[in-house]
């Protein structure tokens, strides 16, 4: 069975040979300090020294690497001829691409994919100057259409990790459930995700500050805020978690909430009810909405009318972003043609994508604090698979 | 007492200042994921949009953000003007440049100093769109001067830090060294140093697969590369270990070795301490030169020439490098004038800078492996201070 690193590097000469693109040049340095979001799906390893990953459409695998990083770069099995150098790159990559001769070169640069935009300003400047004298400066384009398709479209083995990241955020989301009861502080309730973090010994899916975001009520910080450690669980209003874990290397990113109920009470109010159910409305609009082809910005365009045409503002996010070895795992977004989104919204949907959708209400009847949702799905060849269990019912904490 | 963060931050007015550049301007998105690596020296928190950090000559610091994260940036007490935007970053970064009308702004770009060189292409295209028809775009350059100077010369605070690592990676050796006597495989020992610091909660200064190097003779890696698990520590041959620890976010990076006797042995061989104090004499040689205004090529040649008159082959890298928050921490390079290094070796050095001095002989005798040490010194006013305790003798394992 050949390793993960050695699927994607395949995968990506089929994609080469699919776009019609002789070579993608992946060309990094000290990447522990600046990394190529690429480089842990092609190569699995740091790299110290300017580096040039060449794979081309007839699926040659060519590394020219620092001299004592050429061992552990054969090492993969994913790069079939290794090139050390000593004193400079240039040398050896201009006599590469000679010898390739492609008439294209993808290089990893994107306006608008965080994750196809690994090249630095500063090394596409050095690549220039490496190039200098030659046709292959003239031969450079954005490699995003490969990147989007090596990482995006996921292989079964990657959703199966996926998966497990997800079935482990559910126990989590249990625990602190139960934990929560006694109303404890945000910062609390937060701790005891990271303990439960620590005895499967895995990592929060994005910044361990941030995950969980942890909402209580109205005067918690919405979105990307710290935990409070005065805030606490209070009768009357909505527990919200938003939450997810990597998992061999792989990420999960689900948001849940409680109602919780004031002394006495039985039910959830019909305010908070009502606002649940446009929530959960608004996911499955978007969910009608998905599959081969359709665009993002259609799907958000969606939820967006569902939520609205139930009596609620819209809100000011995306509907839903891919997922995969990051939390925000770049590439099409499930998002309204903002500027901030860039060309993002348009592309269209593949099969094998895997996608958040998420949507909530800031401060539900004025006091409750903040309702929202967050699910997972994979596109499918004709529509989608839901791959979390969706959260149907609000649940009295 | 104020945050490092909020010192860092008033030192860069400062540089600013004496530099005569009006404006510094980190801009940057999704930083989990492509990280600035002067965000957590001046913010110290990721930031998902793009995000626009401007500090002024005249000590303005403003923070143009996403909504949903400006609550965050505000709390650090180093940003004194936050401004959130919704949809797009384009009009309050065009606003907020037109009031204050830098002659310069400075952005993270270098093709040299990979410290400076946070500012990704496809932002670095994005920016110039957002300033499109305006004069701004004429009067970009790039921050590596700025970098140099905020991120190298470090606070008596931050050297602290770097003298505890130090401490704890003596600690460390120490442990491997006992551990190593009875023969264990270089990942053996490469656990070992592992549990070492899971003991004390602390992390590798670098990727932790290779942090320790373990070379144990003749046929180990040299450089780069991992620890065995079929080689092992074997009388008649050297042990040498490249290590070091980040602790409170300041790193230690230390190479040391030791002979391991053959049964009766009792002393080192003499062509062995040889190779050592030729090692120990050429880091000797290019301390003799270090100080204010001496150039990195300078310093290296030092100990280049020194271990060549000693009868050694040339080592095949820079003889140290600035460390501080990462173990390789940019800048100044004491190396070579190869185009490897670019213009890093032609720096003045500046007090307060902290370098590694390191340097070694592969296959010492053709049979008993790789010899080299590396400490870890300070630039000051007129000279230089050893940081770490020189290894000035080469023990028996």
């Amino acid at each position: 069975m050949s390793s993960i690193v050695q699927q994607k590097v395949d995968q990506a000469a089929a994609v080469l040979s699919e776009l019609n693109i002789d070579a993608w040049l992946t060309f990094v340095r000290e990447t522990t300090e600046t990394g190529d979001p690429m480089l842990p799906i092609i190569l699995g390893q740091p790299l110290t020294w300017q580096s040039a990953l060449i794979i081309t459409r007839t699926g040659e695998r060519l590394a020219i690497v620092g001299k004592y990083e050429d061992d552990a770069v054969r090492s993969t099995g994913a790069w079939t001829e290794v090139i050390p150098y000593t004193q400079g790159i240039r040398e050896s990559l201009r006599a590469t691409l000679e010898r390739l001769n492609p008439a294209q070169i993808a290089i990893n640069y994107s306006l608008d994919d965080v994750k196809a935009d690994g090249l630095s300003s500063g090394m596409h400047q050095l690549l220039l100057q490496h190039l200098e004298g030659t046709d292959f400066a003239n031969r450079l384009l954005s490699a995003e259409e490969i990147i989007r398709a090596v990482r995006g479209c996921k292989t079964p083995g990657e959703i199966e990790r996926m998966q497990a990241a997800i079935a482990t955020t559910d126990e989590i989301f249990s625990a602190a459930a139960t934990f929560a009861k006694s109303g404890p502080t945000e910062a609390a309730i937060s701790q005891c995700m990271h303990d439960e973090l620590k005895q499967r010994h895995l990592e929060p899916a994005w910044e361990a500050a941030m995950c969980p975001i942890v909402t209580t009520g109205p005067n918690s910080m919405v979105g990307h805020g710290l935990p409070s450690d005065t805030l606490t669980v209070t009768p009357g209003g909505i527990l919200h978690l938003d939450f997810g874990v990597r998992q061999e290397e792989y990420c999960s990113d689900l948001q849940r909430c409680w109602y919780v109920p004031e002394p006495g009470e039985t039910a959830v109010p019909s305010s908070v009810q009502q606002a649940f159910d446009a929530v959960l409305n608004a996911i499955s609009a978007a969910a009608a909405v998905v599959r081969p082809g359709a665009r993002g910005h259609e799907v958000d365009a969606a939820a967006r009318a569902s939520l609205v045409a139930a009596g609620y503002p819209e809100y000011q996010h995306a509907t839903g972003h891919q997922i995969g070895r990051a939390a925000h795992d770049g590439g099409s977004v499930l998002g309204p043609q903002w500027e901030r989104y860039g060309e993002t919204p348009n592309y269209p949907l593949q099969p094998g994508q895997v996608f958040t959708l998420e949507l909530g209400i800031e401060n539900v009847d004025g006091k409750r604090g903040y309702l929202g949702l967050e699910e997972m799905i994979v596109v499918t060849n004709d529509g989608l698979e839901w791959l979390s269990n969706r959260q149907k019912t609000l649940p009295l904490l």
